[in-house]
């Protein structure tokens, strides 16, 4: 059970409600009344909660839960203890997050603004909406209804926020267009300059950065993440894509819909990501770049190309993952030749 | 055209002006009367707008610009579709930078403090700065004429920031002296204890850091980037040095003037480098090394050896960027002969 | 020196005392009384100065040096001035390091709070504590004694900061227990959502983290480094582990006692550090892995395997060092051929 002093349990839920809200199929519909009251790993998991099973690594924990209540796929319902009533999914772990999420809903936002937050008069707050303590809005913002916006958090002028945004404190965004049921973690930092200039030994002149940064519905973006606004064009993140920590996002750089960028990676300006595309952590794709639909790109690897629709790339400079390993394999005979020799 | 939300645009200006400002030569002085509204690029740019051509792929869009007027070089004027009036410069980014910026000049800055503000009564604020809401200044700091200090900023004790600069919200600042015109982004942290001690199983044992940050005039850093204070040396920044988002600096660290340092790169502790040296993105320079004036090392390279001056160099460990691009070739064979033979 | 604006020294000292409290031998006990006023470099230690010796590169500045006293190792004693006195330890550094902590503490804490600081009604603040201005303590957080809260911080419900911790400003914890005698540098971001997702085209689907981020006592946290809360489980920063700046540690990470984390280095989630392992900059350790204890991981390196106790890897994907180290010799031989034929 999650610790009490930090997350608010809800429930409990009768088993069949869980399995509509999931999308899930009861296996024996005589279970449907039984009621759940939390949700719990394999291993943890006792006669009142819900866990899941998918990963065929932890069969072992599988055959003995303790559990109530799992999900997991049709082609695994066999194993199951008698004990264990069965939700069957072809998504097991998306359907475990969604009960997951109504024993643990997002807390509510409390409307109002602190005493201490400023907010300027021209500023448009939406109803239901939450200002935090220090939190500074300046003039013309727009914030829309049931948004929280974290103690700390700086919002420049003429800024927008859209509905239902849980934005954590300490955060900075200026120069931007926030879309709705946005999650912004803490220090993230939306719109400031691009790094934009030409160098000169004399004084590099800079190229005053005259786009916006936009950000689509539903996007997630993580702590100490850097996003510049464009230089003409605005800097673009689609709907749906989720960043994770210190992500870099240089200026005029887009993502599609959907994308997946993990911590550390870094997009270079002017490069453009299709939908769900992958940018595994610590990956780099470089300047003026496209990357095709459902592109993806492994963990530490930097590319120099674009990449085609579909492709898994790896390595630096990047290459197509098969032909990666490939070398790999190559590379490490011959130091292993060395060995024989010397 | 910027939006003017964000962006306000002074002019009209005459194109003598512009031509004048920017050290470019008007190629038809009868059109030196003309007036021009904005800025644009060479696909949007209309009949009151100045924009550039300078890369050559971009050919095609530069013979059918609608713009009034273009910056480009001696050797492409022969090109531009005779409707439109050309400023010549043999740096044309480089004009069209300092135009851009009469157009969209950075917004003045508003003398004052925010009744929110913090600011400890030994402070000495020059005339016409502005401290922003919620930004603590502490005991015995300067901040020089005309300077702005984000909301939410926080200055510690004795520090000293120079005349116009530009300090974003959200940063923080210890043990430093700061140059004039200098521009932080935000969540910028300057002056932190750096990464010193002896390494003790019973407990690591801190070695009092002991220096400063200096960081010389004219120098711009990105968000969230980190710049320890020394040791006992100071770690410094030269004048005119440009740095990127996510970049770290090791305590006693030096760079030359100006610098480039790209997004998420780090530079170890103790580590010098000259004059216009560029640190690409995501790259590294191990500790207690120099990099020579002009040096360049390429992007998610990481440099074990000192890099001598004017060489470029590439790769983990980073060698010459000819030897590593050889190197390269030769394991692109090597992967590809075990597919032949497989 | 260190500049007087930002460091305050404590002494002067007998010899004899800092003999003592560093645990080395006073090679002549005839030195004891003498009176020491300061530390300073080999090159630059006067008359009144205490310096150290470890080093062989500096032998030549160890001959030469003015210092009143010198720490170094039995084995260097012979080298050194006949003017200068010598405290005798196997471990110079950080004998030296204790010494310099005596000349140079950490400013005492001033107890009390700033009256701009929102302090929730039902927050516990330990004794001799310091709250600072604009800092944000949320309902139910415990901070103990004599701990600072640095300006602008934000503390989130219900969170534990321990005794004697240093929390530098604009941090942002939540969902998280902090140890006793825990330092974090500005920007640090504790205890929000780790990267946990359903991935699905229609919508990636949250999983709730219901885990806590617990770090224990002693340890040091860098610049802007983040630190997810875990899924289920806790995320946790063994005892007297220091990380450096820009870090990222993922959810359900863990680290044992010692550990070191240098600047940009990143832990994928689930992954389980030892005791005293050390992971250099840049680089970073796949999910789900254990790194025995003592191991070392070079910097720029990227782990895709677990790492046994005691072993030094390197290279992306990581192996023996070694290993690496032969493969980068055959490399480089295999790009000096080509140069031969071509």
């Amino acid at each position: 059970m999650a610790d009490p002093r930090f997350f608010r349990r809800s429930g409990p839920f009768r088993l069949q409600e869980l399995a509509e809200h999931a999308g899930a199929r009861l296996l024996d519909p005589a279970a449907g009344e039984m009621l759940i009251h939390d949700v719990a790993p394999l291993d943890r998991a006792g006669p009142e909660d819900l866990t899941f099973f998918d990963n065929p690594a932890y069969l072992g924990q599988y055959r003995e839960t303790g559990a109530a209540a799992c999900v997991t796929a049709e082609k695994h319902a066999g194993k199951a203890p008698p004990g264990t009533a069965l939700l069957i999914s072809p998504a097991p772990y998306g359907a475990y997050a969604r009960i997951a999420q109504l024993f643990y809903p997002p807390p509510p936002v409390m409307p109002g603004r602190h005493p201490s937050a400023v907010v300027h008069e021209t500023a448009l707050i939406g109803e239901g909406a939450w200002i935090g303590p220090c939190a500074v809005i300046e003039a013309g913002v727009r914030i829309g209804a049931g948004s929280s916006i974290g103690a700390g958090t700086v919002i420049g002028e003429n800024a927008e926020v859209g509905a239902d945004c849980r934005i954590a404190p300490n955060c900075t965004l200026s120069h931007c267009i926030i879309g709705d049921r946005v999650t912004l973690h803490p220090g993230v930092r939306i719109g400031q300059d691009g790094f934009g200039f030409h160098p000169d030994p004399r004084g590099h002149v800079k190229v005053p950065q005259l786009g916006r940064v936009r950000i689509g519905d539903g996007c997630e973006i993580g702590a100490n993440t850097t996003i510049d606004r464009g230089a003409g064009p605005d800097t673009v993140v689609g709907a749906g894509t989720w960043i994770d920590n210190l992500v870099q996002i240089g200026h005029n750089a887009e993502t599609g819909q959907g994308c997946i960028l993990v911590a550390q990676c870094g997009l270079s300006g002017s490069t453009k990501l299709g939908n769900f595309v992958a940018i595994a952590a610590q990956s780099g794709v470089a300047g003026h770049l496209t990357v095709g639909d459902g592109a993806r790109l492994a963990a530490r690897s930097g590319s120099m190309h674009s990449i085609p629709a579909g492709e898994t790339w790896g390595g630096t400079p990047a290459m197509p993952l098969k032909r990666y390993f490939r070398m790999l394999k190559t590379l490490e005979k011959l130091g292993e030749q060395k060995v024989e020799k010397g």
